[in-house]
């Protein structure tokens, strides 16, 4: 592949201010492979940190954000061994520094060297250049070979996946035959159901306030919806669970009081991840984690290599997010295509944008 | 429902003496509901308990065998609430004391006090009387209700099909998108293999040798066949990993040197479920465990109450194990039955009894 | 031994009016020993019960509060083979159902058919009669034989370290080497703290605002003592582990906000096991578990045999508990010794009544 | 420090052939730091490596042998900012490529690159030069630590000691208060013993046919030993257990029949670390894998910075291997510190050769 010596990519010159500017194509490092990229899907952390910045974020000015991506190989560094010029790859936005404690021990999105780009940490489009660009520069251990049944545009959408997936080991798995209620209908909600009824979940109750998006879960294979303004949710799921309540919550809103509400409704023993961005505090009855005996947690990003262990199951059709992908941008369109996804324009669920 | 006094039963007379007689209908116990018996699943250790017994089996003259059944609710007794007369049901044989060490967590089928029916222990057509007869008296433990939307035919299965999930259970689940190799197409092999799919497995190879059970196994979802007469087993798992090995193997042959072979084509790390019957010793390679860092379990039977996690699944149709039932005889022709099932007369796989 | 007909016990007649009285001695049911009481330990929440009452608690008039105790079998049930008469033995309050799913799975602390007597629920104190009596009967579920070389005392307050290792179970066991902070030197924390140490920590850190508690935590083998009055507690566990926050922390202090201070000194990819009894509502910076990727667990009571795990350990002397026990009263002393519990008069830790 | 150009190393010029020669200090690549060798103690596996070689290891006449050491740093490259010039470490020999799925899940002994050094794997003493020098290059994901209360013939045992402790990691840490049967009394058997009891086994039983080895692991905290030659192994422990076997047994003995012997006295639902190392295969009685519903692993090297876990255990005096430290050469001696090793010359356990 012919590699240009310069690219045109959005710049992040201020907070807020973000345009499409032409720039030098990265240098690869040891390691590191070129991808041309071709599609970036916006992801809900995107407009925050073209908003406020992200602690030890690139120079503004010089800072390309863009975190969830795919592409192809368009070159590699001479130490590269297990990607060829020409491979459509799927990118991880975190490598990890490699030799910290929980590096080591295989949690490399909880990093101890966070931002520390000397010791080897990435985290493309927070702490480092990412995606929104003809090229970015990419560790081989941040990318995954997508075989031709999967398309760029899905592609882009398996990063959500492997956080989704990772909240599920970390969690133990979904357990085979479980009920599992996933709150929140957004991107994050849909994929964490969708997810669960492939790795076996008996019933997979979705709950909401939008009835579109609900109807977007059933079509993605959720069995119950609950529209919580019709509904009162603690009530429909010990209805549905003779009283027991779920064998496991995803919580996915993102908000303080159904954050909380989650602990009415789980069954004794019940297990818990959260998946939402909590920007306020929330308030809980602490005391039933010990009286139910609950295990909580919550995923960091696509930890552990979940992202590869989606492929297989997309490649098959098992998985099928087309239902999300609602637009597609040139980046030049980049800002409409963030107002697009903000303001949920015309049902916007994922938006795709393709330098 | 009405009870009558006396019902039809296959009582074993001495070893390898099954016999169609009138016996006493069961009288229920505290805790316990009888069953009008529907469908019973012949199991591949059902020829060998009729041939040679088992340890601590009922007197001659009066054991019925017969361990996976499915019914309907006839009677209860006063202290049961759970189940009301005319509900279908799944039964699993295992009921453990509930009071050894291994009962109190959650290991019923590893009851420290097996066979010892004072203390509360069952387990059906093994050291108690089973299901090959109009009734059975089964405790509410074992009771399992059965959605329209599952045959009784297929609910006869599910004790096969929680042993299989069991497995997956004591391994850590099956992990998301892994390779999975099952060896051997018999009943328990083509269930691994279906389940496997279910809880996403990335693929799941079968290996065997004949062609027709291999089609079974695809018409099942597995992705991949390999008739280890036709081709190097071992070869063809590297070429199909990368040279990495198989995620994990699920051994179904019970075969000693196929046992062995497992670990030459397990990955580092991988995880390995022993799930067949082996008779004979088996010569491993015990240093690969080290080397390999493996993980090894094997299940003993349906435990944790897997065969109420499979229910779901198969009620809204992901799990359809009716490719499985070749043969349906009644109660009368029971000896047809485990002549057809041990010759496999006609291709058979599953043969149920329908009393 | 030669049972009486009546024995002495502490009745609550009405809510706050705990009454000496004679009584008749419990008859046995199927599976019960009948156990001469000889130490009961006082525990955080018989006060609460006491004074309030608990769901379902037995008749005001009749009912005798309890949990925590020590004595000898005095007679068996004709079923009961696993214990004789003379056999010392410790006594966990929780018996669950061994019917429900929870049950069946081991999870008998969190049984779905709590305080249902006749599905064979118990828990002693609680929903059924305690041990502030002469004689307590107890399901052999619940009891644990207790070797000569621990004495009655120390053997009542075995239920408390069982909770305490249940959560250590629960959270993934200590981690071996790991720096372990407990938070709040009450009977609690400083048993969490001594078995922390016992099960392989490599730093226990207690912190607390009382010095001569925090002296008890160095003699049970504490290593470091933070008196937060004195201290940040948040820099100084920085410090102590570079900058990088406890492995796991095992919050005591029942206080709402303590355990949100939980979150600012546990390293990413930390563990939390919340051991108090939490009165109020604890506002949290939840997301902290999604970015830190933490897991949190709380422990609902000695489940799954965790009082027999602490015997041996107890028995060979590497758990001694003896500096915790600072009261001894008589039966008739009762509430003196409630009074000396709840007042912490005279530095009062655990108080033992003895009838 | 002053660094000279050249050093004194042990290097194996032929199979069988070692010696002492001058040869270069090795250059830091980065990431790396130069050690001044203490301690370096003899491994099981040293021998059979000098004597017939290691798949992929250095060229002869430039190979220098030694895996489990302690020393100083002497040195640092550029990017090392963990440790500074004059810091005491224990070296564990094993660094993955930190870019294959094992080693970014954090299982790096299992590396998928196994002695590819351009990738960055390392394994000192196999496939890249070990410690029988004076001075050697390790990288600082390799380098623990050693507080001043750890002498540095103490720290050369640590790998021993991360590897037993793996061993306990994969198979769900010790459970507090399980009777832990260890088999055979060498250097990692006795190791496995006063670990067992370190991370709260209640009993632990110590089996071999040497009477001074067994005595040795009495002073190490052993609770029973049992002479296999005087005694019935499988009689024994089924007695010490009231017939149930034992939770957990770690084979140390490396030979076969022990290691298939273990099926007879484990437990139903008991867990077994194979820790030998086993040259010969092993016939096992594999159904009882799967009717007893065992889990079995064994343990690749010191995996997971288990070395790291070790040290605070070691620092505060609980582990105290002392008595396996038997004799200390010189480097110039070496030859005769590995005769006296492998023939157990004097009563040899461990022996520490100090460059």
């Amino acid at each position: 592949m012919d590699i240009p010596k310069t690219m045109k990519a959005a710049v992040l010159f201020d907070l807020g201010d973000l345009r499409i500017t032409e720039v030098p194509v990265p240098v690869l490092a040891p390691g590191e492979a070129l991808i041309k990229v071709n599609s970036v899907a916006i992801c809900g952390s995107d407009p925050a940190i073209i908003a406020k910045g992200w602690k030890g974020y690139p120079k503004l000015g010089e800072f390309i954000p863009g975190q969830a991506f795919s592409g192809v190989v368009a070159a590699i560094a001479p130490d590269v061994f297990e990607f060829s010029v020409g491979d459509r790859v799927a990118v991880e936005p975190h490598k990890g520094c490699g030799r910290c404690d929980n590096c080591l021990r295989g949690f490399y999105t909880t990093c101890l060297n966070y931002g520390n780009y000397e010791l080897g940490h990435r985290h493309y489009g927070f702490s480092t250049n990412g995606a929104y660009a003809d090229f970015a520069a990419c560790h081989v251990n941040t990318l995954h070979k997508l075989p031709d049944s999967i398309s760029f545009e899905e592609g882009a959408l398996l990063t959500g996946v492997g956080t989704v997936m990772y909240g599920y080991e970390r969690i133990g798995w979904v357990g085979a035959g479980e009920t599992v209620v996933v709150t929140g209908p957004g991107a994050i909600g849909l994929i964490s159901a969708h997810v669960a009824k492939i790795l076996g979940a008996g019933r997979v109750i979705l709950t909401g306030t939008r009835e579109e998006r609900l109807a977007v879960g059933r079509e993605l294979g959720v069995d119950i919806t609950i529209n919580v303004r019709e509904e009162n949710l603690v009530d429909a799921i010990m209805d549905l669970t003779n009283g027991v309540g779920a064998d496991m919550v995803v919580e996915c809103t993102g908000q303080s009081a159904p954050a909380a509400e989650v602990l009415d409704f789980i069954r004794k023993n019940g297990r818990i991840s959260y998946n939402g961005i909590y920007h306020d505090p929330v308030t809980l009855q602490l005391d039933k984690i010990v009286q139910w005996n609950l295990l909580i947690t919550g995923p960091k990003a696509e930890g552990r290599l979940n992202l590869a262990r989606a492929i297989p199951l997309m490649a098959d059709g098992r998985m099928n997010l087309k239902p999300l992908i609602t637009h597609t941008f040139s980046l030049d369109e980049i800002n409409t295509a963030f107002d697009t996804f903000t303001g949920r324009v015309g049902g916007a669920i994922k938006v795709i944008v393709q330098p």
